[in-house]
């Protein structure tokens, strides 16, 4: 009771002193107080299933208490937490760590570069990079892809609400369809390599083709192995650097700790933040060829770069969790007990829905955008967090945490069904 | 002895992984094991007085134990430490203990815009801000001026090196000479007021005005009182916004929490970021004028925006330091105690250096790059951490902690003095 | 003899003292003194039939008969030569023809504007208008689409040589795919529809679809009705001007004097010049919609606009050529009988070769540029100027004047016809 | 009477059927049927004097009856009027006689490039090759300088009118002080040069330095031979081209034909154009020195550049003023002339006014701009033609024909004197 009146209290509070740019405390307008796994809690008292995750930021869960206590006792040692980019052990660690359980697992070879601690800051660290490597300025990035809001990440961004807000005519970046976007009969990619080999098409010649292996903001749209592959072979030929984006859909949430495994990918940068720490510190970074480090020194710098809290956390769950395929398994078992279940909703329904996705990155296309906005939320009343996403945010997406155990997932999805039938009624005429 | 080894073979290590962007680790090259105050301490045992603290990221000192425990409570209590922009105890706490003990105390009002916990993406969102206010695109920026490197962010700052490092043209911003640049018998500001007046200048209506009150990576450069007033003026008179960028400046550097307030300013936005957590965690924010809240929902968004963690350290931070004025009058009188060391030792060489600065914020001009650069290796090897800044790095500049004591900071003075009576010695010609 | 030793003399001064920038002088190394019809001598006597016509600039021959008696008469009198864009009755007689003989006969309803009088110029203000007009700045144009070299005109163009040559990133423009560039299966429109009713698409929302009816210097590509029709309404719809550039395909070159008139277009701007004066004197201009014509006074202005002397040798053209129906349906039979030769000539070849073009217009794709080159090359040694066009210069262009007499024409097709002959036995392996 | 009539509809015909754009049909109402030398004749009658002469163009007086018989003859002799640029002996014979007549006796060196026939065309090539020469993007303009309409060249002017026209942020241009725009104690040079020698000023390393030694549409603001020779030096220094935009000033406007070389200046481009025909017919071009002419064949190309018709009336205008020092010599009297006149004018008011100049482009400046407007309206229905300038029109523009006789230049004079007192009285407060 006290707690409602005293909730009601600080969300007018919020109100008054926080920029109208707040959002998710629009969506979900509570008063978070405590979380762990994949529970949040209200400060009135409410449990709910969280399936947004931080945006991908939260793969281990909230609050991970297998990772806590590493964070704990760095802070009790008085270890360094904040020294520009000096070396510390705690990012040797790291990059030794990373370097043994995943790159060379994987045979892959890069250099890290710890960037400003927001995905953001890595897509600029990237395209910057691209174009001193390459000396030209055209980066390809595709349709619905979302990569940041800083001036040079948005102009690689496809959403026009974001684009116009940033005030300025955005330049540097061509968009290309993404797999799919022409239809299932046209392959995009040949389109791509049509305009490269036609010197009056109006593409100029490109440092970068960016690109997410599947687009979690876009609307959880998923690229076949072969059109990976094909961008690839192309940026390959046109002297242009591949880079892929993996800020979201990295770090496990596909199945695999890169996104791009399954299509045996060699990009030349990787771009990693959002659950890279772990425990949702904010912490980013590239991995770049050595033969792409064309940097000198200081060339991108930034105050919170290789945040040692941050990395102590990333390296622990590195520990725990990618020492083996164990885990990776578990996710993709997770993720094909949640698309049959959400595709048997899907059905439930004739051919009104289609669910997409890959690993535990999953998104439920209600086709109508006021459908989806009633289903979240009602969902919210009825204790579970998701958002939508796709270009009139039109898709539900699932991004539930890596480590959910089965109950939390069920009572999840059976809410999201519970709420899609009673959105259902209320959209549908009488 | 074992220590020494290792530590050469984890810069060995560190050299290998890490992208060779990496810069502080260069001007240091030690592994920091261990920080408290102003002390950092490398991995083979030496102890070392820091000057740079973080870039200023550190005015209260590495691992500020009176901080440290308001930061492990929460983490022990599973308090939400990510979710997104979520309304969170933290984060409300925050706002009311700064919208108290800063902004009333000051008769100042504005409202909270939490951005990516860099000062980059906090510029970024400033300048999309300001144009989306004004409908016009222009920023007027000023010579030797540094707002980040995001692409938004460098096309304001005036260093050559980053800026040619973006690899593209960089345009909506438009430089102008800084207070003292055209010498002391012409006022800047004039120049400016001449060319907004001017249908024929070629300076473009100006969305924004935006300016450090005292330049630190440009070389402690310090605006005075009249200039920036009339900068203000000037920006409110053109309909633009007037920005302060105190990401370095602000949070005590220059003996007030803000950097303006001895000028009596009023801007329309303030950047904070770098000391703002109070314990070097990314964090950073905008403060808005209620009229110039013109933002939608989620139109300038990102992951990591309200570091919860952060946050809570810097809560305590204000609930320690800023409840009365007597912290604010400890950093003026160190900054005068600092000031009359270093001109002393200027005046030592007559009229040869100079000393420029406002609190702790001072700058030690060598006019020379060199004799810099050999000052500043040997005050390493010594035990002291400084860093240069200036257009040619030519200057020495001094951020110690605000909290540093009278005896740490006589023993860094003393190392710097020895440091640069060596290298007068080995730069001058025998 | 005399003549072709001064000839090789004088093209020995022109390669001194004329920039490497010359083009065309490379391409037919010769001194031209006369010039009469489809006919241009040279200084050593030499007669060759000109099938390029100042790249459609002379679609009523070189120094037509008819309308230099005008141009005399005019300059004998002493009339208004150069006059800035004040009123002269030449300009008003001009406007009032134009309205009047083409206007008014089509049901059509413009405002005049004379541009600098160069193609680039009149595009350079088409999309200052548009912009102007509808407050967005992102123009649409087409793959292999060519508007002009000044630097809005060049960032509309698809040519990589030219686009390169700007020597910065060109912006401001998004490439959509021309009609029949994804394949005879994929409607290129649909597309563009799809692109601009996707919130997330990275379209920014435009100003104005920019277009040629038939690509001239892409390679003769021709855009059909259909497709046309859908760019004008998704323009309409989308709230965009709809500009057609008619410079090289306008005044009569596809069979009517406009060459949207065939689909029934209606653009909110026009763009003429080339043979608008009709005896290749620098003339361009824009036609306007009256809701369109959003100027004020002298917004976009230059020392030559409005050139008196062009606008009375186009007066006189329009009197000559379209007071009824004759001419037009002239060129549409011309036309008719070169395609017939043409297709037969590439018929001869098998499915090597292609035809396209309407009107006047045509190319005859070789699909390889080297045996462009080399027929071109002999052709002008038999006596025929030719153009090559296309992103890799493989379509020979055949743009006659409409006034060319059927043994002049058959002559230069014959010579085509033998050069082509020629080229293939010396490229063909042996 | 009846021509009264027929004006007052004339304009009315003009005013339905041309563009809100026209300007100077607003300020000079009247329909021009004939002019010769000096003189206007309106349909309606009137005589007035022609102290604008196209702006420029017409520095041989209206029709030259010594150059009208070329133009005549050339066209009368079915020599090629257009050719694109094709080998003539029209081009060949102009560009021997300027090497000859201009360059040899000047003891200087260019080679020639034909750009479409607009000021800012040529303005437009120069800058492209600016860029390809130097690889950098940056250009470096000065406050009120004009260099024309399409993009690349309104990006270097400073008139705010025509820059927000153009609907979008222009950039890769650097507007730097004037000579005296900083006042009389502050070099502009020493500005422009510290900001060039400072890594952190903002100013990016410039393509080239682009002024016109008397910025005409500026204000008719005179640089002195000082100033000008520095900034070629630090454009030299810097690596930069140095580019003088002669079109206004050029072709005898200031006394020499190059309005430079009284600093003994060296460019490395030149761009003429407006006078260049001398007949008022369009021609632009610019003069390359040889190593900077980094062209490939056609990498700026245009349809109507080395315009024949005009290169013959070039030629003839060379042959007739330029073959010794007697023109130029008296265009430097009548300069003085008239100069003493207008300072006689000014005198008699006191300290109020200012005449400046060089040659014969003078200006009166009036201070305030309705007056300046209200004058040169009285002016015109007293039978004079002068035009305002400068950032808001505050500057009466005299730019009579070189050719002008002392009575008409007296007249001319008078009725200026005239029409200022007038309007003094007028603007005067009772």
């Amino acid at each position: 009771m006290a707690g409602a009146t005293s909730a009601s209290r600080n969300m007018e509070t919020l109100e008054a002193l926080e920029s109208r740019v707040r959002a998710y405390s629009r969506s979900f307008p509570a008063i978070f107080s405590r979380a762990c796994g994949s529970i949040m809690l209200t400060e009135d008292g409410r449990k709910v299933v969280d399936f947004l995750c931080g945006a991908g930021t939260l793969n281990y869960g909230h609050n991970n208490h297998r990772l806590k206590a590493a964070i704990a006792d760095y802070l009790a040692s008085d270890a360094v937490i904040h020294g520009l980019d000096m070396a510390t052990p705690a990012k040797l660690e790291f990059m030794e760590t990373f370097n043994s359980l995943i790159l060379r697992r994987r045979d892959l070879q890069y250099r890290f570069q710890f960037t400003g601690p927001t995905g953001a800051n890595a897509i600029e660290a990237a395209i910057k990079l691209a174009r001193k490597v390459t000396g030209r300025q055209n980066i390809i990035s595709f349709t619905n892809g979302y990569h940041g809001m800083s001036l040079g990440a948005i102009a690689a961004s496809g959403n026009r609400y974001y684009r116009t807000a940033s005030g300025v005519s955005l330049s540097g970046v061509t968009f290309m369809p993404y797999d799919g976007y022409l239809g299932p009969d046209v392959d995009a990619a040949e389109y791509l390599q049509k305009l490269l080999g036609d010197e009056s098409s109006g593409l100029d010649r490109p440092a970068a083709i960016l690109l997410e292996t599947v687009q979690g903001e876009g609307g959880i749209n998923v690229a076949r192995k072969e059109w990976l592959q094909s961008i690839q072979t192309i940026a390959t030929n046109a002297g242009a650097l591949f880079i892929v984006d993996d800020i979201q859909m990295g770090c496990g949430r596909t199945g695999e700790f890169f996104s791009f495994e399954f299509a045996d990918l060699s990009p030349d940068i990787v771009v990693l933040s959002k659950s890279l720490s772990g425990y949702g510190l904010p912490l980013s970074m590239l991995l770049i060829k050595e033969e792409c480090d064309a940097w000198q020194p200081g060339e991108h710098t930034g105050t919170f770069r290789g945040n040692n809290l941050a990395l102590v956390s990333a390296t622990a769950a590195l520990d725990l969790y990618w020492r083996d395929d164990i885990f990776s398994q578990g996710v993709q078992r997770t993720g094909e007990v949640m698309r049959h279940r959400l595709e048997a909703i899907a059905t439930r329904y004739g051919n009104r829905f289609s669910v997409r996705g890959r690993g535990m990155a999953l998104g439920f296309d209600c086709e109508m955008s006021e459908l989806a906005a009633t289903t979240a939320c009602k969902a919210f009343e009825k204790g579970l967090i998701v958002e939508r996403c796709g270009p009139v945010d039109q898709v539900i997406k699932f991004l539930p945490a890596l480590t959910i155990d089965s109950e939390t997932l069920n009572d999840g999805l059976e809410i999201f069904e519970h709420s899609l039938d009673e959105a259902l009624k209320q959209t549908r005429p009488s």
